[in-house]
């Protein structure tokens, strides 16, 4: 281990009431709230902050969720959102540092006729979720956004929804749980430990044991394949890629009065039936994402993945072709059967799971991080875990679902066009599938 | 200074009979061949190899410039292609280092009918220079390139063109220059010194000064600002913005039978009146380029110029979409009023200049290295140099040419559809100026 390591091995012997595996958001999130309980919190991760956080682009729009017809996240991801405002207040608060938070809103638009016609069938299906929704002409549309190309035919404005910088705030929810009292270890966890029939700890990679009376598993797509959980507990998450973009508006644009990242609040488009979202960031920072692709755990940028995305871009907002690129990178979202999170105590006693948030990672981690550790605390699962229990899926069989999803052959791999395999029995709605395909671009 | 420094600010005073301003692929090849002849050299760069060497693609193509209708800087690229072979060659048997050089020509295609016009044009003023092609039909190009789009009309073949990898030909002409006995002062020169009416010497940033017989000016663009050279002297280069990028084929394609770059050979393309090119290496990378962008000393690589290189690769050569991204750079190439270079004597004595090789820096190193060596030996110019003289120019007025280029307003700035400012007048040719548009994007 480098020189970043806080502790060394001896220390890490004592026991500990809780370790996280995993220090994305979700895992300083839950670590950072157990600490401001009183547990003794240990989270382990070689790289904190770097995996599927690291790509996200931090849109916090539950109205995402809905588009893919999942009610019960869409749900969870309202009661996150409700959250979020205290959540950035209190990291401020403790840590000083900033998070990016903005909540001003996402402008759903569609670009041509056909566009437009799906997008009146979103506007069906969330407001059938509750989501108030305010419908705008062409006209509108450029009024509120006027760096958007004139051909754009409508939208619809959320206005409740935020976004958040992901980077910064796992840098923010590092140093918090820290400060509470939590100890980050920077070690691989190469396997669980049980005794007498319950996780009771972890072997790090330099050998080393951490002991725990809880073990969290929130290690993202890499949940699924940890040495020690039981195949038929391993929770079924698989690894789903994602390009990401990060433009950056210039000095001289912005004196010339175009806002900080082009736009006034995030962006998200049906361009011809491909879907594509732009987050502009108070830095001058604009994030156009992401693509979603079935090829294991490969992280590569792409000729393709790339080319995609500022196609869509720039058809929506023309702009952007004036803007550097700062960063181009690919990260992989925890992908589950139903696109839904696993959350809870699993049935290995003393293993509790907070993982598979798909998409949803940023916006779902103050929901998780609070529910999460009141379970810690009290023993007593959150009501509204229910739909994410565990124990929801077919029990696994071997090992075929530890391998990562085949690769696909090269030539038949169009970034944007993959649906998420093994779609939940609920999407039987017609509608929610035609909004599927063109929505698969959705990474908040 | 960094670890790098190779001599000291006390081994700098003794005098030397060369000093070579500059260590891209044109300064450390003179470099080299003066060394090679008994020279006492020494070259003066910050950042050897990382001006416009670092961002060339390095197409050996003769018949790229013969496509600007510059029948002059064709002959010397010609001229320069044949030294190809023997210099690489002598390179290696120097240094052991290799430089990528290969010579299995460049297929020039035509993506639609309108691009088969040009494509036409372009073979009556190349064969009007005495370039021997072969024409292609669409059938041919696909045999001789299977990854290229069956839409592709036709083609040209310049057999004898070939290609070297910048990067590689850098580190190995650095190595051969310092193995000959030249000296690398890895120091910006702030200065050009005089005494006598005559150059003498250059004080570098660290206020240490070099004292040299001959000066030579091979700072690319910005041999055009050099403090202590007469304003009526200085070369009238500029900077012309490059956008390139490098993509890398997987081991997986290749074990599927796919050439190392997907292509055997450098293929040109015009698509929809834009102009692409590729160049494969035995690495596997495949460099696509470039745009030509008048923004002064602008090195941002953008949306919009990665997005123009990648539509058109992808056009004619689908596969691309699979390939990583391994690398994307702007560089600056050094333009001239007729695209031309400028080589031999200045009137300022005890000066030389070897600079303004604009596209083609890459291709006349050979020649350039071995005429500017044999002047600093004999003091007697090399005849092909008469065309590229610096006298050439009408004398410059004040301060004006020292300013890079003004900058464009943002929204007005198509990457590849600038024309170099200021034609030649020999340019008079049609056909020149059709194929000039098309071909912006050439970059040897």
């Amino acid at each position: 281990m480098g020189p970043h390591s806080n502790t060394d091995a001896a220390d890490r012997d004592l026991p500990a009431d809780v370790l996280v595996i995993g220090a994305g958001v979700i895992g300083l999130s839950i670590a950072w709230r157990a600490a401001q309980q009183g547990l003794r919190v240990v989270v382990a991760d070689p790289e904190p902050g770097l995996g599927a956080t690291h790509a996200a682009a931090g849109m916090l729009t539950p109205i995402a969720e809905a588009a893919y017809a999942e009610r019960e996240v869409f749900g969870l991801g309202q009661a996150s959102l409700r959250r979020y405002p205290d959540f950035v207040a209190e990291l401020h608060a403790a840590t000083g540092l900033p998070t990016g938070f903005r909540q001003d809103g996402t402008l759903q638009v569609a670009y041509d006729s056909d566009d437009l016609d799906m997008l009146a069938e979103t506007r069906l299906l969330q407001e059938s979720f509750g989501v108030h929704l305010t419908q705008l002409t062409a006209r509108e549309c450029r009024e509120a956004e006027p760096m958007l190309d004139p051909a754009v035919r409508g939208g619809l404005l959320a206005a409740a929804d935020g976004s958040i910088d992901p980077r910064l705030l796992a840098t923010a929810l590092e140093r918090a749980a820290e400060g509470a009292g939590a100890r980050l270890v920077r070690q691989h966890v190469d396997e669980v430990l049980c005794s007498a029939g319950r996780a009771s700890g972890a072997r790090l990679a330099d050998d080393s044991v951490l002991m725990a009376r809880w073990i969290v598993l929130a290690a993202g797509w890499q949940s699924a394949t940890l040495a020690g959980v039981p195949a038929a507990i391993a929770p079924p998450v698989r690894p789903v890629k994602g390009q990401i973009m990060r433009l950056r508006t210039t000095a001289a644009l912005e004196a010339a009065g175009v806002p900080a990242g082009l736009l006034q609040r995030t962006v998200r488009g049906v361009v011809r039936g491909s879907g594509v979202y732009l987050v502009p960031r108070d830095s001058g920072e604009l994030v156009v994402g992401a693509t979603q692709e079935e090829l294991g755990a490969d992280t590569a940028v792409t000729a393709g993945g790339v080319w995609e995305l500022l196609r869509d871009a720039r058809t929506l907002v023309p702009g952007v072709t004036e803007l550097e690129i700062a960063d181009t990178v690919a990260g992989l979202r925890p992908g589950t059967p139903d696109n839904a999170p696993v959350l809870g105590p699993s049935e290995l006693p003393g293993l509790v799971l907070a993982t598979g948030h798909f998409r949803a990672g940023v916006l779902l981690a103050p929901v998780t991080a609070d529910t999460v550790a009141s379970f810690l605390r009290t023993g007593t699962p959150d009501p509204s875990w229910k739909p994410f229990a565990p124990g929801r899926f077919p029990a696994r069989r071997g090992l075929a679902q530890d391998q990562p999803a085949p690769k696909q052959p090269a030539q038949e791999q169009p970034a944007q066009e993959q649906p998420a395999q093994d779609r939940p029995a609920h999407a039987s709605d017609d509608q929610a599938q035609a909004v599927l395909r063109t929505d698969a671009a959705a990474w908040t």
